[in-house]
């Protein structure tokens, strides 16, 4: 029954997607006892543009090379 | 007022988004005689490899044949 | 697999909530022939305080009888 | 700590997306007292088949010329 | 940069949150090798009557028994 | 037209709020010529056992006194 959303900008592999999807759901089953047929898992991708930290855009920060001290991605 | 969000995979047509749309205010004007002119209702579409199920994406599941189990669609 | 979810001020009843969630899984099987054991329809329900239309809260504009323009409820 | 998510349809400029930004977070720390490095603003643009209101897409107004009654935009 | 929200109805101890949050966020920083400083991680909690599955509440499953053939929870 | 979700951990008061909603919805205005009748402000407020940050609920950094170093609030 869970639902859960991560929201990110865009960058992660196919592979990492796959990792983080399995990740979250064994979290829910192990920790929750939730069943994973009913676990759903989504990742919605924002462009660097569309996302804001600290009062700019996260394409602005990084074009200002100040994005290491925010956040590594 | 309301504001209704419809996270989905994509692949619905233009004329299967207007239905859902219509339903959609209908039920909110009928069952709780919301005003139509304030009812939104938001489809966001995600790819295949962004939404998962039973700790996989449902790329991988259909590539395995294993979306009949899980949703028709 | 659809995950919708209604964001509304709170005030509905549990008999009008069952009916939402059994029409909206309706739609989605009907009109797009979604598997309804994976369709989830979450009821978020928000205070007026919370809830802000034309730049004043619902509770606001409800104490100042001005709903009405907006919405019925 | 407060994560501001936009929705809208498509349209905006990179220069506005960056106002809007920086007014959010200016908004959170001079009313609130919010940490602004903490203070995470996401815009999620929708096109105008997936944005309904007042039961119809706002694709659908557009042609037939109505959106300028529900939104300017 | 992430923020991940779990939505699932009500019931977990203040322990498992915590397993939670913890479990998600190393998963965040393993795999993306995204800094745990800007990674969020949000629980939206519902009532059995808010969220509905297969066109009825939880509420009305966990009544007639049959959750136990949808969710475990 | 615009929908805007604000998420943070609960404490505003209503005048605090007031503030937001109006603030918010005069941006939409400004920057973007929304319409202000149809923009919708939205504050979802969450306990701290609930917002998590650094791999931690914000009750479990206030109880350490560590929420300075990463939220004033």
């Amino acid at each position: 029954m869970p639902y859960i959303e991560i929201n990110m900008t865009a960058g992660a592999t196919k592979e990492q997607k796959e990792k983080l999807i399995e990740g979250i759901t064994d979290l829910m089953v192990n920790i929750l006892d939730k069943n994973p047929a009913s676990t759903q898992v989504v990742i919605k991708e924002l462009t660097a543009e569309n996302w804001g930290i600290a009062g700019r855009s996260v394409k602005r920060l990084r074009a200002e090379g100040k994005t290491a001290n925010i956040s590594k991605a």
